[in-house]
Order: structure tokens, then C-alpha cells, then sequence
């Protein structure tokens, strides 16, 4: 992974996290710069594969939380995120040893990428989700015992709170309020755990699976099928493999507000000549389904991304646009994330949609 | 001050202190009750004049926070109030030598004296408001300076929050954003001060001048005349001496709202035959101005206690009810209330008011 550290390959990395994250995580433009600035100040940081770090060592994560159609307006300084992660390490009354990302996002890699590289510490190639979900609780980690609490909350003006919850899901009422209150794009530090934990908890080798995927995107344009590449990408990697293009077409419709503290909203499209129907993407920060003739084509926890049909660049949801040629790229969720324990945390009855759970191989396969 | 922990003393002082909080500060008989059982399990606490506490003594409050109408429907336990004591004496880092009521109100003069008896540390014959008003930053700690944060905010389930914020504005709006998640009856540790500061800033005395409140009342009621009882008693106080009955006669319309997190409304009122027309006493959890026929006579931070007409009982917002026959006194606020300083935090204008200050014996002489 050390060569992630030269300009192409960070640039590789947020692109590929940014597909990841399937239309949430974080701007991955602005992720890229506070990474690349902040490597340029303190040199860039050691990446750590999960099995080189010690089953007592101490971890935590670091991210942005709150709405992604905020983050552009409220850029990311520095400061805040020192901050969340210093008072998490005084709360604990521990030296943390290593950073993990929460979630592999456009900009939520990289600000643990930013932070290391401004404190010193390793990062660990893996991450909490392997995608990117709009809640605090939707992640390996909860599932698998993990608390995300205590965790610190703080925003630009570095006012800050400490939450501790009998559990993650109130945790993230109490942030989330907060985080409305505080302007809807503050920092958060937490999920301490041991290495062991993290071991087991974690999706392992997602920096590299999404430097892997941006560079696949980046040598697909040179060769004027991105697209392909991308998709031919996926399919060699050993948790990811089930990739497949579901949907090709333009932007018709985007319904898309602020509610309770998150992006939620409706992108429907129309297929360009020759294709079949009307497609529909819900998203609540992160793309929940995709129904085509409203049939169910992929769900949660699979990924649904939506990319430009012509470069393959993932579409945050705050960037799409009415006219888009897009497509719609399923892929199938790592194992971990697909258990019954997984399912319950962030599959599609936590987001209150009808359809069950069905493995997009399946899907398509049928 | 020992007396006060006989039981007639102790409902005294509850009802002496729900007439200081001019509606608000919480419910005096739940108040009572929390008190009486701490006392009777643990002892009852010390009582410390002002002048007696040590110049580098560690000094904090605790207080119930919300929408007084809440708290009806949602109880003290104890624990809850353990709780934010232990965590902000934990996050100081030092052992707190005494405690002090943040404001003076029906429960939240007895919240201390119960934590006072469960932790076995004595209370401050003393408050930071000598009333009570509705958020954090309105009181003479803050106007002196003295910090509310670290504040740590919990509720019954033990759910918690520590808040440091870059002032007393931001630390009341990020309390009351998690105040309003956690069921907006929830209970805060803050104003963590010396006994120096402690000595210029709070409102010395109060604990006695509620109790002895509370026994006017009582007295009065043997004799038949309560409410002339009660105004005779505050008139022989060297800070509260300016009390007059302002209205006599019954509530006929009733306005009463949770809004963003605090109780609102409007309380209006028709003379008793006789008497002088149409009044209105605005509020926000406490009473902040009485109007007559359209005429301020009396406006915060001067004391406007709404009160049974016959027992001089007073009645908080919650329990203001159509058809009940009033009095409505008002009484000078402590000259530390009513500085130009004190004025900017929590004058009219805090409170949107368009009428300017204006002192009650200056209204009553004119």
C-alpha cells in the first residue's frame, strides 16, 4: 500500500472509496485534498495490514458525520478532527495506536489518512463496513459487539460533546441531534477496540481494494472503457466478486432533501435507447435500492453505485443531476456483511423497505 | 439553616422556592418528595452560609433541565443525578467540596440538597439566579464570567453527555438539542466554580429566603390571609423588598405549548368583579411579563409569581388551569439581576420581548 502516497494513487484511492460508498462516505475531491495537503505537511502515513497489528494494541476510528450535501459547503479544516481525536484519547486515559477508517468513503478514508499523517499513527487497511451506511450503528463493528461510544462529537468551531448510550442506536440519536444542532457536518471519534477485535470485526484490505478500483477505473479510461474495467476489477477480487451493470441510462427525475439530519431522497431514470424501462434509486445518504420496472434489482447491504456511463466516476448523491447518463453498478456485500446479525443491524427492514434481502448473484442469476 | 430538614421546614422551602421560580424550575411537591426520601435514607446535608465556603473550594450545581410540563410524566430517580455529579467530578479531575442550586426552583433547590445527602457533601445557602429562567446562560454565574461547561447532561436510561462549548449560548442549544432527544426531562451537572467566584456571583441567601417564604405562606394560611402574609414577609428582605399584588381574579384563556424544547404560552386573566379589566402573564417554562388592559407592570428579570388567590399557593406553568382564581404578585429581582450586564443576558430582550426593562417600584410609584 505505500505507493497510495503518490498523487495518482490517492487520487485512485478516494475514487475507488467514493464507488464504495455508493453515493455516501463524503466528498472523495475534498477528501483527496485535505489527504494530499495534509501529507505534504507531515509526510504520509504507514499503512498497516490487520494482521500486523497487535491483539492489545488500542484503535479507534475517525469521521465526518451528518448530511453529504453539507459537506461542500462546510469544508473540512483540520483542527476539529485533532480535536475529536485527542479528548477520545484523554477520555479514554489511553494512547491510541493505530487509526481505522469507520467507513471506506470518498472523504471518510481520508480523513483517517489526514489524521494519521497529522499525528503520527498508522492507518489499518481494512475499514468498518467495506461501503458506507448513514448511521452510526450500521457497521461490522456494532455487530459485532464493538461500541462506537464513548465518542467524541465536534464541529468547525471546535465545541465538542462526549456520548456515552446503553447502546450504538441511541448513541446515534444523540449524535445525530447534536449534529443537527451543531450544523449537520461535525466530526466524530470513537469504536475503541483492541487489535483482536478489530481482526474480527473489521473488513479487512478495503484501502486496497479501493486504490484497486480507482486505478481499475483510471487505466479503463485510457483504454475508453472504463466501465469495463471496473466491472472486470470487481469480479478478480476474492469478497466483491458478484459485479454487475443493472441499469443504463439518464437521470429523469432526483427528489432530494434534508431529513432528520440526513440527505434522503429519489433518483429515478429512464433507459437511453434500447434499454429496458424506468429504474429507481432510494438513498438515504447511501444508495438503499434500485428497482427497475419496480422490480427489486439490488438492496442493501450490496453495493448500488451510480457512476457516469462514459468515465465510470461515481456520483456522490449531493452531484447528481437531472440529464445524467449514468450506470448502475450492483455488487455483492462481503460475507461478514451479509450474516443474519448484519442483516438485522442494516439490511432493508432498518431502512423500512418492503423488499427483502436477496443476494444480487441470486438476483440475477434468476 | 438546620431547621429547614423538619418536615413542614422542608415543604417551606419547596414552596418558597416554587414561588421564587415564577412558574418554572420544576414541580415543588416532586421536589419535596426527592428531598425527603434522601434525607431520610442518608441524613440531611449541611448547609454552608456563602461566607463560610473556602476561597479555593471546588463548587458545582446540578438541576433538573427541560419543559417543566415534562417532568410530570417523568420522575427523579436519583441515579440519573448521581450520575452527572460523579462524571463531571471525574472529567474535572478533582473532588467537587460543595454544592449549590443553580437556580431556586420548586425542584430545583431540592435536586442538590437530595444529591447533597446521597454524596454526603454539604449545599450552599445560595443560587445563580435567586429566581429561576429557562436556559443555561441566563444567570449571574455566567454574567460573572463563571463557566456552565463542562456541563454533563443524562437521563433516566443513564444515557449521557459531556458538553464544552465556546460559550454558555452554544453549551444551552447543544443541551437542549440532546435534552429534546433524551425526552426533554433530563438532568445536568455544570458551573463548576472556586469559592471565590462562588462568592461574587451567586445570589447569597436564598435557601433561607425560600424557606422563610414558604412559612409566611403557611403562617398567613392560619391566619386567613396567605398572599398579605407572604407580600408583608418578602417587603422585611433587604433584596426582595418591592412586592405587590399587581392583579386579582381568574384565568379565562389558557395558551401552553411545547416549543423547541421549552414550555410556551400565554396566560390570560379577567378581573374578579370590581377589580381592573384584562390581564396576560407571557411565559417560556417561567413567567416573563404581565400585562394589564395592554399596560407592562412588570417585566423579567423581575419576579412575576402567579399565585392561588386564596392559600397564596404558587402555581407553576404546568399547572396554570382555566377558571383558577389568581393573584399575581411581583417582586424586585436582586440588584446582581439587574446590572447592565445581567440585563443583556436575560432582560426582555433576551426573550424577544419588545418592552424595555423597566424596575417594579419604578411602574408601581408612577
Amino acid at each position: 500500500m505505500a505507493k497510495i502516497f503518490a498523487s495518482d494513487d490517492l487520487a485512485d484511492l478516494a475514487r475507488g472509496a467514493a464507488f464504495l460508498s455508493t453515493g455516501g462516505g463524503g466528498d472523495p475531491y475534498i477528501g483527496r485534498l485535505i489527504a494530499q495537503a495534509a501529507f505534504a505537511e507531515f509526510g504520509p502515513p504507514t499503512i498497516l495490514d490487520p494482521e500486523e497489528v497487535a491483539d492489545d494494541a488500542l484503535i479507534c476510528s475517525v469521521a465526518g458525520f451528518g448530511a453529504p450535501t453539507v459537506q461542500i459547503e462546510k469544508l473540512i479544516c483540520g483542527d476539529e478532527v485533532d480535536l475529536v481525536f485527542t479528548k477520545l484519547q484523554q477520555y479514554l486515559g489511553r494512547k491510541v495506536d493505530a487509526l481505522i477508517p469507520a467507513e471506506i468513503g470518498g472523504s471518510n478514508s481520508m480523513v483517517p489518512l489526514m489524521l494519521a499523517a497529522r499525528q503520527g499513527l498508522p492507518v489499518i487497511d481494512a475499514d468498518g463496513m467495506g461501503r458506507a451506511f448513514p448511521e452510526l450503528q450500521m457497521n461490522s463493528l456494532s455487530v459485532h459487539g464493538i461500541r462506537a461510544t464513548p465518542l467524541v462529537v465536534a464541529d468547525e468551531h471546535l465545541n465538542l460533546a462526549v456520548v456515552e448510550a446503553e447502546s450504538d442506536e441511541v448513541a446515534e440519536q444523540m449524535t445525530r441531534a447534536l449534529a443537527i444542532q451543531m450544523g449537520l457536518r461535525v466530526f466524530i471519534g470513537c469504536f475503541a477496540m483492541t487489535g483482536r477485535q478489530m481482526k474480527e470485526a473489521a473488513i479487512h484490505g478495503t484501502l486496497t481494494l479501493a486504490h484497486g478500483i480507482g486505478r481499475a477505473i483510471r487505466e479503463g479510461r485510457a483504454r475508453g472503457a472504463p466501465v469495463d474495467s471496473l466491472v472486470r476489477y470487481l469480479r478478480t477480487t476474492r469478497t466483491y466478486a458478484h459485479a454487475h451493470v443493472l441499469f443504463d441510462g439518464k437521470i429523469v427525475d432526483l427528489e432530494r432533501r434534508i431529513s432528520d439530519g440526513f440527505s434522503v431522497g429519489l433518483c429515478r431514470m429512464e433507459a437511453l435507447s434500447g434499454g429496458n424501462g424506468l429504474a429507481e434509486v432510494a438513498f438515504q445518504n447511501e444508495n438503499l435500492v434500485l428497482r427497475v420496472d419496480g422490480e427489486m434489482r439490488a438492496i442493501v447491504p450490496d453495493l448500488i453505485c451510480i457512476v457516469d456511463r462514459e468515465t465510470a466516476e461515481p456520483i456522490p448523491t449531493p452531484d447528481l443531476k437531472y440529464g445524467q447518463r449514468v450506470k448502475v453498478i450492483g455488487v455483492s456485500a462481503p460475507p461478514k456483511m451479509r450474516t443474519d446479525a448484519a442483516l438485522a443491524c442494516f439490511g432493508p427492514a432498518a431502512f423500512d423497505l418492503p423488499e427483502a434481502f436477496r443476494p444480487i448473484e441470486e438476483i440475477v442469476a434468476a
